[in-house]
């Protein structure tokens, strides 16, 4: 059987390249906890239950999670503290978490090493806003294993996930047909379906979520791992390349 | 002489606490430097030069600083990156300089440390954006020196400086005549004239802006300092104060 032709691949950023649901634990706790010891009166246990309804009540792009999270607790619970105080302790906090462990998925690093060591183009496309995903990336470290050509974010296009044109115009403007580009990515609704629809090649990625990750995609991806390297073999075989 | 009576030392943050002039150079070419790195081409000095005319010409708080920077040298200078990638290894750069060089003047802690065992209570008059303020305070560690309650920015406030009506505003919230408070601060027009205004004692720190120091305030402050240190032979004698 003569292997499929393929020019590039395509990741998604988040849970994919990174383990953003355990990140995003930490950062929280670690924003609660140094809100706590600044003088906030709330367990930190208590106080991290709230932040998570308030994530979940508020858009995750929001920039005032822990005005808000002050908001729900009340003045009585501020300790006599200038509520901006609490706010900038937690906000330091969650910046030297992401100083500390925004760090690729082993994995994720060992593929896109082994892409880039085969000259096989690589690439982004991921929804969200263009420098806070752009942020990641450079956090990451990967860029250097990027094709600087190739990476895209929502924001920029005017087009966002789950539209089926997010991946259509990526690879139009790489010049590259649907059917030779691959997107790797771990949701079946905005990253798997839209990306078969368009016309790409799919990686199902499922080891991101832990045991959430029993949900198949439907349709199918072409191609479900659990783990990244995973891929390797199937490049090799399926798509004849060399890494 | 009697020994006037003090109830407060209230400081500026910026080229008081910390030298906002002296980091702001450095988290800029730190920046820049980020820039060039992942693809800008541009000199590093030219970039710092465009960018400091950036934040000449847009407010000192606009965030965004780097997009106009890459506005202005245009497309052709990007490097074939996408522009997001560019400003995020501005940002990124930006705050790690934030992380590893926003330290406390020594004369500032020293002075702090030295109201705090003498049991004065020191706070902060602050023009700027409550959170961004705050976070100066964060990763400046000074805030187990201040007390929690006198702490005011201007933001908050709903009155600014060089408005005396901020001065007055803070004394009223801590119950202390203005006469018995003292504000320690940089610039002669939005730190010393008003408070003088307000009725407080005040300071010109002077030592902030080495050369351009040489200005004097008009009306003069009561007291006038070259190091934050020097102010403690004149608590301790004309205010009585055991520091």
């Amino acid at each position: 059987m003569p292997a499929a032709a393929l020019d590039v691949v395509l990741f998604d950023i988040d849970d994919t390249l990174y383990s953003t649901t355990a990140f995003a634990v930490d950062a929280r706790r670690n924003a609660v906890a140094a809100m706590v010891r600044e003088g906030l009166r709330v367990t930190e246990e208590e106080g991290v239950k709230e932040l998570a309804e308030v994530v979940a009540e508020f858009a995750s792009n929001y920039d005032e999670h822990l005005d808000r999270l002050l908001d729900r607790l009340g003045p009585s619970r501020w300790g006599g503290r200038n509520p901006a105080v609490l706010i900038a302790a937690g906000v330091v906090a969650y910046h030297q978490t992401k100083e500390k462990e925004l760090r690729p998925l082993p994995d994720a690093l060992a593929l896109l090493d082994a892409l880039h060591a085969a000259h096989v183009r690589a690439g982004i496309i991921s929804a969200g806003l263009r420098v806070k995903q752009a942020e990641k990336l450079v956090r990451l470290g990967v860029l250097s294993r990027l094709d600087p050509s190739a990476i895209f974010f929502s924001d920029q296009m005017g087009v966002s996930k789950p539209n089926p044109k997010i991946y259509a115009k990526a690879c139009e403007a790489l010049r590259v047909a649907p059917a030779r580009a691959m997107y790797v990515g771990d949701r079946p609704e905005t990253d798997v379906a839209p990306a078969l629809a368009a016309g790409l090649r799919t990686v199902h990625y499922r080891g991101a979520h832990g045991r959430h990750a029993d949900r198949r995609a439907t349709p199918p991806a072409h191609h479900e791992v659990e783990r990244l390297t995973d891929l390797l073999p199937i490049l090799r075989e399926t798509y004849g390349l060399p890494v």
